[in-house]
């Protein structure tokens, strides 16, 4: 509702040397507005006080006007309340109407991976630090100031990826994005600029990566993926100029990269020239070992470290962040600057602050608990209903892998899912070239336990149903 | 501060099978992560009691630890406060510093254009519509949803800018973007995906839109502008793909597309396939004339119309829209996808409450008035310390050009302004190529009645010193 005396403005201008009187070119001007869509159903007019007010004419003006569009049904008068457009009015419908994006399908039971539990995201904290945000953001920083970001932001990232992630940064190498695509692009964009020309992509990886690729002009190489991770040893002979990683959940099919390959990764890296782009989606769940640290951390000079809010709190944060090496670090700016000019800067500095607080800390150990759990549900439903699958990807992040027998057919079976209200991703799903078996990617994270075993018990049914 | 109890987490692991006493492992990886430069000075480190308990030892291993490392120096252990990494630790600096991006230098008197005063930023009211909008979203908005945006945002816009700017939108048609700059980005992906070659900007323009164009692949055309706007006659000739204009307040030379111009340019996009971005970047400010309504009224299905909360509220909200025809839509929705998956949500949501709330209409009222007086204010000084200056695009927006005769330099004028403690542009700073008249260009948004005037003597002396 508007608070009493907001006076509203519309597009409305008179003139005592037009034809007709004022009253009369204001209902006329209204009428077209409201005829044309400009003045939408249910919109809310001005009072006939504050729109005389507006255009400096007496109210009895506005008052006429206002009654006879009242009389022809195009504007709803009610005493005491905001005149409004009509409802339904003569002028009818949107002369070109769009299809509106399919909306997310509810399903009953939603298996659909990379998407944290929204439900447990901190309102009341996150609320708190934007208030305050809010209320203490310099007005230099209300301003457009560096594209990299706040100060008090990337310190406190900078801060917390040493101590969670053994990354290797300077305030002054975060660069605050909105997520992990913007990061990836950014990184492409800047190093096309300087020269590079391809890009190896794990496969498989997200459908997005090589469409972002592509767009900074680069050519996509795919790097096999196996038990140990990404063939590391192949790069080398692949010599892209950009490799993207995911070494500690290889995204989606959950392997970690194997202290071997990591070897490998790391002297290629002092060899080359290349840049790797590591995405460190969810490495802050990991529930059986000891979390292993970033790459970045032992090549700080050749990678550009990726993290996001999307899985630790909530996607629909949009913010993220890249820890870029001083030498790229110009060009990342630059292309951020001409990407959107920097992130929003009030949500940076409240993220600053939730950090500072240890909301974080304290968020990902009551998630991490509860994550482990659902996943153990989920690996046991699996045992027991899906015994010939073969389960992968179980020590981190949000989802498990599970490889079916090579005579099912993934895509029958995701078919058969959702009919039966399981949304599944497979793999698919994730842009593969080299051959898999068919494998089902199931996220765990939003299923409490009962609706693991129910749900899985449903996929179980679907695999049998679209059996060949 | 940390809330009491918090427990921080390090990136640390021991193992009774490994070398070493678990003290001396423990003191052996917080070392060398100090050493490395991931835990920086300064940096919070979890309490014995908190460390002890994440690895699952005795705290006497991590008093032990923490004790060597204090003795050592590179930790700082006080009585009832967190540990922290000692300011000053033997492992020294950042091995390869970057240089921060240049700060916005402080000037005594700042004239840049393009910013409005950020100091009336109604803190109280936006921090308000951030808490609530923090505590109503759906869930399914703290997910990924449709990347054009949040369902209010786009009703609440469409309604707001057909009210005020004549736009004819309907919700579906309204893009969330992260400012101006993002989304004539993602037009120019849009139609250069669809084959566009061409595209036609103002000389002058602002100076990352031919790299912004460029960066998508098109082809930058320059159309010229006069006293009645843009070459709006030469579009049949020149024949782009894409024009991009600002008819309400040219950017930056402040002049208004005249009748005529637009009459023709209405003509042409009937005729032609090509699409017109219409930057409407502060067409909220007139002072002395009726609005304008938006071009886009007139020719909703060849207008993709952009705004931006950046001269209205600040930019350092980075949140803008844009109104795309209904046959562009899809493009347009793919290109947001791969850019970022869509703007901030809660940031979406906070808007279109602080819309509903008539806070905007509000502040815009008052901005109004003190803009206003500030741009008489700057005139008048003008008219009695740089007679010699053509004064021009005052009737609205929150600058005004002075062209000065062809005999000075406007650079050399914007140096021993500088010197003299005065931030201003100059018309060398907008891309031009078209020869024009030496040229300031003074944002008056910033500058308190006697600022102005003491700051334009301070320009009229620049002008007399820097005189070839």
């Amino acid at each position: 509702m508007a608070e009493a005396g907001v006076p509203l403005e519309v597009l409305v201008a008179v003139s005592r040397s037009a034809p007709g009187t004022l009253a009369r070119q204001v209902e006329t001007q209204l009428r077209d507005a409201i005829r044309a869509g400009a003045l939408r159903p249910g919109t809310r007019l001005p009072s006939t006080r504050g729109l005389a007010e507006q255009l400096g004419v007496s109210r009895r003006v506005t008052v006429e006007a206002y009654a006879q569009l009242g009389a022809e049904g195009y504007v709803e008068l009610r005493q005491g309340a905001a005149p409004r457009v009509a409802a339904t009015n003569p002028a009818g419908a949107d002369p070109s109407p769009v299809t509106a994006a399919a909306p997310e399908p509810a399903a009953r039971y939603d298996f659909r991976p990379s998407r944290p539990d929204v439900t447990t995201f901190p309102r009341a904290a996150w609320g708190r630090c934007l208030r305050d945000a809010t209320r203490t953001i310099r007005t230099a920083d209300l301003l457009y100031g560096d594209p990299c970001g706040v100060a008090e932001f990337r310190s406190a990232v900078a801060d917390y990826l040493g101590r969670v992630r053994g990354t290797v940064a300077t305030p002054q190498r975060v660069v605050g994005t909105g997520g992990y695509l913007q990061g990836l692009g950014l990184v492409c964009h800047a190093m096309a600029a300087r020269g590079a020309r391809t890009i190896a992509l794990e496969d498989p990886c997200s459908s997005e990566e090589p469409r972002i690729a592509a767009r900074a002009g680069l050519e996509v190489l795919r790097l096999p993926v196996d038990a140990e991770g990404a063939r590391t040893d192949l790069l080398p002979t692949l010599a892209p100029d950009v490799v993207v990683l995911t070494p500690a959940h290889q995204h989606p099919l959950g392997v970690v990269l194997s202290p071997g390959r990591r070897r490998v990764l790391a002297q290629w890296l002092a060899d080359s020239a290349a840049v790797l782009v590591e995405d460190d989606y969810d490495a802050e769940y990991r529930y059986d070992r000891p979390a292993v640290g970033a790459v970045q951390g032992i090549s700080p000079e050749r990678v550009v470290y990726a993290g996001t809010l999307s899985k630790v709190l909530a996607p629909g944060l949009r913010l993220g962040w890249l820890v870029v090496p001083g030498w790229l670090l110009d060009d990342v700016r630059t292309q951020k600057q001409l990407a959107d000019q920097g992130s929003p800067r009030i949500e940076q500095l409240a993220f600053a602050r939730f950090l500072e607080d240890g909301h974080l800390d304290r968020h990902l150990r009551a998630m991490r608990t509860l994550y482990r759990r659902r996943r153990d549900a989920v690996v046991a439903a699996l045992a027991a209903e899906v015994p010939e699958a073969v389960v992968g990807g179980i020590a981190a992040g949000l989802h498990v892998t599970a490889a079916l027998p090579s005579h099912h057919d993934e895509r029958a079976i995701q078919a058969a899912a959702r009919a039966r209200g399981v949304a599944l991703a497979v793999l698919g799903d994730y842009a593969p070239r080299a051959p898999f078996p068919p494998t089902l990617v199931l996220g765990y994270s939003r299923l409490a336990d009962r609706a693991a075993t129910r749900g899985v018990a449903e996929i179980a049914a679907a695999i049998r149903t679209s059996r060949r």
